[in-house]
């Protein structure tokens, strides 16, 4: 057999792949409403409630680096990329649990501060930690969460709703997570440059990262949506599809209108920025359109919402309508500020067996 | 803080003081019925339904060895330890979701083998692979599957229900995965010293494992008690206490027995050695008892009955007496085939942190 690649097909080659292996079992179980292709699995309780489950995988030296993540951190960012999935549902968290590979250099108080974090983020989320597993791992760190939670049918949003004329809206600011990981990479280089040329790096030398803090707290802090998921309840709001900007808005986009059979059009100009991201690619003379669209790691909420319901969003200043839904045929597409239109999908997204 | 090794305080240590750190948590989510310290977490569904939620992860050179094991195997030994989890419940499975994360020298093909033997054993089963996570990994491969099940509450089975004058029970036999890793350990460490030393290694000069196949399919190829689930349910019986043999009857009878606040008594000359584990033993000249004891990995069910009970067995020969409950003050201990009276404790079970 000829020896394929995984990044000869991509990640999402590979779901696609590994779907139809697990598809013959999803016969197993009529409650289940949907299995993989969503930010959650979705499982009928009962007529009234969903269980929507989710589960996020980090690896040492894949999603974070230990030389600029505080283990704290670590923890409170693995309980809420989840929760930011269970968001995506438009559903409410309920438990989650933990499994920790641990390499044999980390000592207790390493991983009990990584609990620390994930309890203090769950306990901000309202979601209980109910169990998982602990084992020693020959090589790096690996972490991986599962969660549930519920929602009700009517509740229940999937990547697959939006049509042609829904809205397109994005919460809070974009391209934060990734200029946050410019200036922790720009700090980690400059630290390894001094300890390779055995040249002293004393506190005094490190970069005052103060003005950075912002950025830096999208990417190793990032806070799930939630707030959101609460306001569209009390406002009798149900987008008719959403998920969570995990990849980026470029790359969660198109499987948004591939689930859903759509296009879309976005305009730069709408597109939320987030203030320290302009400045830090400004210092860095990047290109923050391309952060805030194809970075990735915001974890805000990409949803679509049929017009007349606009009024509903009123004057929350942390929704913005960045485009709108369009026919399939009209491609994915971006306007940038010159009026220009190009296709989003040549702005990709981030693969993380494709780096 | 003074450098404190896992090693110090060991598995069980380390979990109890993570257990601590969730704690908090736990009041968010009334539904949740039992958090950290059974064979899984237990989630009110409803008065009549409970959820028990479990995760197990495998991570390469801890659990397992890509010399020793074929990958679609593998996939299936990742679907059964977390069915056994569930089995211990005395519930049913559901779903289950998948997390791998997969080093660069791993193929498409490689991986879809892993899924091809998850998604036998999970129609096996009956229970659904609902979805996961998949992404690379700078190490070594770490599998992480969490899956859920149900049962109801006059059904549930903790490991705290024991009670003194119950009886002590084990389904099938014991000691076969021990002996299944002594061959192909072996096996490997010789294909390694022909390949260290230069000489060729063919065919031709591995042993023929034909005669082992029973003990190693039992390391390989494990398969959850869930037969014996279905003929509690028929039956009317419901164990007081169970929990699955995964770290060797010594150490998980010990969990048991500190869960239901008992001792435990059971007779050497009852416990039911897997037959080909005796013959591997005599050739290797090892301790049959001690792999049957303290091997683990048979996932076998340990359970409590009330003597009253006994006669709803029946005459069904994979279900052996192996002693009974006691009182906490009598500890835990075997009386071995001269009669003679040892602590169990002194035994040991699997500690992945202290190899």
């Amino acid at each position: 057999m000829p020896y394929k690649a995984i990044s000869d097909i991509g990640e999402f080659g590979l779901i696609n792949r590994l779907s139809k292996l697990v598809e013959p079992t999803l016969a197993e179980t009529p409650e289940l409403l949907k299995g993989i292709g969503d930010d959650c699995a979705v499982f009928r309780l009962s007529d009234q409630t969903l269980q929507v489950a989710t589960t996020d995988l980090l690896a040492e030296q894949v999603h974070f680096d230990l030389l600029t993540t505080p283990l704290g951190h670590l923890g409170s960012k693995c309980i809420s990329v989840n929760v930011s999935d269970i968001c995506a549902m438009n559903a409410l968290p309920d438990y989650a649990l933990v499994s920790l590979a641990v390499p044999p250099s980390f000592s207790v108080d390493m991983i009990e501060e990584i609990y620390t974090g994930m309890s203090r983020a769950a306990s901000g989320y309202g979601l209980a930690i109910a169990g998982g597993d602990t084992s020693a791992s020959r090589s790096g760190l690996v972490i991986t969460v599962s969660m549930t939670g519920r929602t009700t049918p009517d509740r229940l949003c999937m990547r697959s709703g939006a049509r042609p004329g829904d809205l397109l809206c994005v919460t809070g600011t974009l391209g934060g997570a990734a200029a946050g990981l410019k200036v922790l990479v720009r700090e980690k280089n400059i630290m390894i440059e001094h300890l390779a040329s055995n040249e002293p790096y004393s506190r005094s030398l490190m970069a005052n990262l103060e003005e950075y803090t912002e950025a830096i707290r999208h990417q190793l802090l990032p806070e799930a949506r939630l707030d959101t998921v609460r306001f569209f309840h009390e406002a009798g709001i149900t987008p008719t599809a959403m998920i969570d900007v995990s990849d980026g808005v470029s790359s969660d986009l198109q499987h948004l209108c591939n689930c859903s059979g759509t296009g879309a059009s976005i305009h730069e100009n709408r597109v939320p920025i987030n203030p320290q991201a302009r400045e830090i690619a400004d210092e860095l003379q990047e290109d923050v359109i391309i952060w805030a669209l194809s970075g990735g790691e915001d974890y805000e909420l990409l949803f679509t919402l049929p017009k007349e319901q606009a009024d509903r969003i009123g004057d929350r200043r942390d929704i913005s309508v960045i485009g709108e839904v369009t026919k399939k045929e009209q491609g994915i597409l971006l306007t940038d500020i010159y009026g220009m239109t190009v296709s989003l999908a040549d702005l990709g997204g981030y693969d993380h067996f494709r780096r």
